[in-house]
């Protein structure tokens, strides 16, 4: 047991945010106690290799604390802060750590998005608590926020730039009229980006965010496999020029809505994918590497949060601010919020949800083109909000072809597939260019 | 005493926030029990006047819950809500709610801003929460973030758009080209300002939020009398357009920072004023009556928080947030946050701290004047970032004179107002036309 007015804090890992963890505990640890009303002590840091050389970040040199027994740790914690990632052995080890008694702090998104459901059911049948801010977004508070500031409110839509390496890269895009490709690079010679940037551009990332904070909006089981995700890969500099030309910005949004399906059924949605955002919505706004979730609730109207979504320091303020309030639990006791799946709504199919759409086709540059283009949008019954046509000017094949951009009124997303299918079969039609959705306004 | 599973919730005050308070209550009273574990029952409603005619908002009447009798209601209540507003009688009865030991939630940011270490020290003498979400920025989860999630982190500088009038009124401004007193009546006929405007151009409203803000963010006890307060009533539509000039907007802030006197002496600055913002920073983007609240923290960095700070369904939304929190606590045991001062710093006076300004001066139209005016800059130790002369034009008195904008680096307010004293004593001088600190980059 450890002395009166005094917690055992266990690190799991000890990479970019242990580190930073490990120094604040140490540099803070006077005033931390003054918050928890305990001094807070770290007993030991599970590594795979204790010997590998360190860089030393605190005054106090870490490495009397490293050990290769992580088990062994968690059993004499009170505190286990899990900043290893990937799903095992961390899994594992939050497991055991709550069956022993200790409350948890994570940042692993990937770990909720596919099992949080069970971790939370351990921690709330063990009475231990399970917090996760950092998990989502960062050092930006926004878990907290959902479980707790919404909690006598109803979330009706999550919007979010989970992503800090694809904002970056749609961003230099925009700016600087960037090519993907060029900007993928560039984030990754300033280490936003990982040498295999799949997870990211592919928003296998922002889809595991999703599934975490579409589960704490709506009080429903979401995994990963619930998302319809789709990447940045097929954005090109003309997407975004053509954007910014109809006032819009192009990004990877995180989206979970409250919505209706056409037999009537009340669900949930949740996906992820580029879309196109008014120049004047607050999410525009959110430049570089920076990440922000908007909400609309019933009651609040909008909300938006905006910070740093990655970074051993962001990180790890996140997680203290967790490993406060577990600890407090401990000394003052009661518990945080417990995840509950109460409202247990079903996840819509994407192709129930309905949106605005931009799509820009190559046409034939001859009279009643646009006439027969609008008619296919007519017989699917998907309403036109405004076309534009460029002057025409000759093909590579001779030929003289127009560039046509429509935009349209909310539409179902079957109805959309539809008509795009419907406008690939027509003479006039060279090619559908690009499809993207607007959100936001 | 309750029935078991069951706590009872005392409303103070039956305007446009008690009774979308009392509506979410009563419409969401399943979902909140779930999310409690206990029901939330309204016992009843303190109004000065029980017979005065009132709108319904809920399926259910509140007539039968109103009293005038509010110490008979404090007394048998777990949970008193408080948003009756104003310093009497709503401090003798929170008070008296907590001697006898119910939990309490208020929106009153008077009260708390002139009188909150009375109530903080009260509540955690007698051991129950003290919630207070609503009172800064209506619906915006600013409070809990900067008590819990960054509780393990060192904030820096807090820079609050923190009153929605003066945002509308500025943003109408820069948009449209209106004068302040036009703005104010457009305002005012929108309902989102007073009759009298006072409070909120004048900058009380957003020094009581300062006040409240700088106790959180820096652990120390400030005041309304800490603040050094600047309203916007001299801020003019050239002022604003000028500031556009130079890629800025001109925002009323709240600002509570960090910072070292000259003495040496490690302190607190707390202060309300209109300044200068560049477009490029994310509070230069919160137009309309949106409030923002933009932290700095040492480890965090920056974050933003951005929704409604006004209004009876945002403002319920905090304090229902804030009610489902001491609930929980109620039937699980444990206590939030409790405020304590034991940073305990120094509030130090205006004239100590640094900012870049700029000022606008109008200048007699002959050569030298400029090297006379950067005489007296550099005379006093202030350093020119940037200078703009416009050309000459005649002025009513038949003088030719010119238009000079100087824009400074960071320099000493007090030697900032000694330079002002300085150049309004140079004969080439006709007019300081406007003094504005920059914020924010």
């Amino acid at each position: 047991m450890p002395e009166a007015g005094s917690l055992r804090v266990a690190l799991l890992g000890c990479g970019v945010v242990g580190t930073q963890v490990a120094r604040l505990l140490t540099e803070h640890h006077d005033e931390l106690a003054a918050r928890v009303g305990a001094t807070l002590e770290i007993v030991g840091i599970a590594v795979r290799n204790p010997d590998a050389p360190r860089e030393q970040v605190t005054g106090t040199p870490l490495e009397p604390l490293l050990t290769a027994d992580a088990e062994g740790l968690v059993a004499r914690a009170d505190v286990v802060v899990e900043v290893m990632g990937g799903i095992e052995p961390a899994r594992t080890l939050l497991l055991s750590a709550i069956a022993h008694g200790a409350s948890v702090v994570t940042a692993n998104k990937a770990l909720l998005a596919q099992d949080g459901p069970t971790l939370y059911a351990a921690a709330d049948a063990a009475g231990v608590d399970l917090y996760f801010e950092a998990a989502v977004a960062g050092a930006i508070p926004i878990v907290r926020p959902v479980r707790e500031s919404l909690a006598g409110d109803q979330v009706r839509r999550v919007l979010g730039i989970v992503n800090g390496t694809t904002n970056y890269v749609l961003d230099r895009m925009a700016t600087e009229g960037l090519d993907l490709d060029v900007a993928v690079k560039e984030a990754q010679s300033l280490g936003y980006a990982e040498a295999d940037p799949t997870a990211d551009v592919e928003g296998f990332d922002a889809a595991a965010k999703a599934a975490i904070l579409a589960s704490l909006a709506f009080h429903t089981r979401v995994s990963l496999d619930d998302v319809a995700r789709e990447g940045i890969t097929s954005v090109t500099a003309d997407d975004v020029a053509s954007a910014a030309s109809t006032g819009h910005v192009v990004k990877l949004l995180a989206i979970a809505e409250r919505n209706r399906a056409a037999d009537g059924t009340d669900g949930i949605q949740v996906r992820v994918h580029p879309a196109l955002v008014p120049v004047t919505h607050p999410l525009a706004g959110v430049r570089g590497a920076y990440n922000a979730v908007f909400v609309e609730a019933e009651s609040a109207g909008e909300l938006m949060f905006y910070g740093r979504g990655a970074g051993g320091g962001p990180t790890a303020s996140a997680v203290l601010g967790d490993v406060v309030s577990v600890a407090r639990h401990r000394v003052l006791g009661g518990r945080g919020p417990v995840e509950s799946w109460y409202a247990d709504l079903p996840v819509l199919p994407a192709t129930e949800s309905r949106t605005r759409f931009q799509v820009r086709l190559e046409v034939v540059d001859r009279p009643g083109v646009l006439a027969q283009v609008a008619a296919v949008l007519a017989g699917h019954d998907v309403s036109i909000e405004a076309v534009r046509q460029t002057a025409g000017h000759a093909a590579a094949d001779g030929h003289e072809v127009a560039a046509l951009l429509l935009s349209t009124h909310a539409a179902p997303e079957r109805a959309l597939a539809a008509t795009v299918e419907a406008l690939e079969g027509l003479d006039v039609v060279r090619e559908i260019v690009s499809v993207l959705r607007v959100e936001g306004s």
